[in-house]
């Protein structure tokens, strides 16, 4: 268990008057207690919680088919076991709140994660619990990261970045959007990622829609090429996007380019300890503005343990941003029914500025595919 | 949208008296759409949407920045539209609901998807609709698959074996499981899966944890190599394993892959329509059991568009094995301390027996990497 999050969490129940705090999706279990229940993320039945009381007690909870992984990764926690099939998952969650003497407390769940049927089955089971939405309270501490967070965040946005370096090199007119992915998860793995989420891959016409994923499309002469994919190691996550033109790029799309880095470089200049969200979006809605462009609703927000989280730097609210958040920053301009550019980086916040830990590939020209 | 499926929805909402029922969770968006909305499965509170009437009117609601994606794919369609951060998913949502004369009918919902937090918004936002939880509805439906959906995943079962077998033949002693990794990756990719689910990898004495992922261990001369990967294309899935050797096996690796195989082929001889799960179950089982061995609590599952479905071939419960059904087979041995062996293929159940779709490693023999 990671004692310096648990240590934030203590100090969160106290100041929210709650007694304890249940973690149940595979991001906050995995933030206090720093690894990942195998199949939890892909199966949402198997069930998974850490739980933290206000005195510092913990206590975690898996399904039998991991019982051995977790056992082993944490072979001094109490872990509590379900059997899936012959039992439910939530009755041994209520035994163990109970044997924590949290049968009539104030426990904070995770209520933007838990499924109705589960919650109606814990209401059942303890009912005088007195449940409090405790998702606020991560996404406030998940956003400041600790020093242990930004060493492997940085080590991460470096093999994610590599990786779609290499792989634009090492495609072709030709070369279908597939051989594109295919080359970017080997290199993924090669420089360490364990896994990645999220690949998103358009090349010609299709890169004018956000998110979608590789084809068979050949990459063809003049083609814009948008390839965003979120590297992941122990849970942690970095997504960064580079923009590529094949064989040789129009001045329009030069031209568009460099004020797609204009706008990266105004946000780079503008992020530091202190700054305002909305002061740093409405400086590039402004410099978007001139340009004749529609801006996205957002052009960065904070990544971690999820792929998008709080603070987001976009068209709604405004919030503080601090030293040590880890954010995403991304100019996207999407015209639709002709292509796409998006450059998108992960900076960490300092006191005076702010630190690229995506630095391998140089963006400011365009990146052209042979 | 696939109107054969929007048909058996409508023949369910009859049989259960439902007025309308609402699609809420990626696989079942997917199963009456035919279409994955990009970042839904990715971003939680992205929520997507079809809902169908019982008598036959349908809609679908996404979120802003997929409303490009999902106007493309589905022109003709009543498509809503909620703007992430400027409003909550729920009040649009509810609006549709109001739209379609919903407001006090009784409504099938996901309510082992749908978080309680956006729950409770839709009774504040709809009060007089009468929920009903309708995903075993969905998992009954999805167990049998049409035509169209066989085809796609026996083409999809090929790929996934080929990029395995293809994979464990590029990489030799030295070589880690993160290259494994990027090899089967790169292949899947290469033979056209979108995209794939959690990637199983794990050599040497790590092959006795279940679900582990890829790390930079390298495969020595002896060890075990359990790889499963689920490939996955329009948003249904194919899970394959394949466990193979370093260079030399031992004796009694050999021995015990040669009584895995029989289990394997215990199974493949006892499905056909209106097997019993609980017989072919209780087949492996007792072979397990003679040769001292413990089973794990499945053998075999439903898959498509989620990566386990009903029906279990398990400890519990009895379930009817019938015609066009396509489950994944797993006989699996795990020894703590020491190693582990899976085969798992998918099958397409038929009316005297099964067809498996996973015919392209030969894996009577164990594999060697050499």
């Amino acid at each position: 268990m990671n004692q310096d999050l648990i240590d934030k969490c203590m100090a969160a129940l106290e100041e929210e008057d709650l007694d304890a705090i249940i973690a149940m999706s595979p991001e906050n279990f995995a933030y206090v207690t720093g690894f990942i229940v195998p199949s939890q993320p892909v199966l949402r039945w198997r069930h998974a919680a850490a739980v933290i009381t206000r005195d510092g007690r913990r206590a975690l909870f898996t399904v039998d088919m991991e019982a051995s992984t977790v056992k082993d990764i944490q072979p001094d926690e109490d872990v509590r076991v379900w059997e899936e099939f012959e039992e439910d998952a939530m009755p041994v969650l209520a035994d163990l709140i109970r044997d924590l003497g949290l049968s009539s407390a104030r426990v904070g769940l995770e209520t933007d994660y838990l499924p109705v049927r589960d919650m109606e089955r814990l209401i059942d089971l303890v009912p005088d619990v007195r449940w409090e939405p405790c998702y606020p309270i991560f996404n406030r501490l998940r956003m400041i990261k600790t020093p242990r967070e930004l060493e492997l965040m940085r080590k991460l946005a470096r093999i994610t970045d590599r990786s779609i370096k290499e792989a634009l090199e090492s495609v072709s007119a030709g070369d279908t959007e597939m051989d594109l992915a295919g080359a970017v998860t080997t290199n993924l793995f090669r420089y360490g990622a364990q896994d990645f989420k999220w690949l998103i891959l358009a090349s010609g016409e299709r890169s004018q829609y956000p998110n979608v994923g590789p084809t068979l499309r050949k990459l063809e002469r003049g083609d814009l090429v948008r390839l965003e994919v979120f590297g992941a190691l122990d849970g942690y996550h970095t997504g960064i996007c580079r923009t590529a033109v094949v064989q040789e790029a129009s001045e329009e799309v030069n031209e568009i380019w460099s004020n797609i880095v204009a706008s990266r470089d105004l946000i780079f200049e503008t992020i530091r300890d202190g700054a305002s969200s909305a002061d740093v979006y409405q400086k590039v809605k402004s410099r978007f503005e001139e340009l004749g462009w529609e801006p996205m609703s957002f052009v960065g927000h904070g990544i971690g343990l999820f792929v998008h989280e709080e603070p987001y730097i976009g068209r709604y609210g405004d919030a503080r941003i601090e030293s040590d958040m880890v954010l995403g920053t991304e100019p996207v301009l999407l015209i639709p029914g002709k292509y796409g550019f998006q450059v998108k980086d992960i900076v960490a916040v300092r006191p005076d500025g702010c630190e690229v830990l995506s630095d391998v590939t140089d963006t400011d020209r365009l990146f052209v595919i042979e």
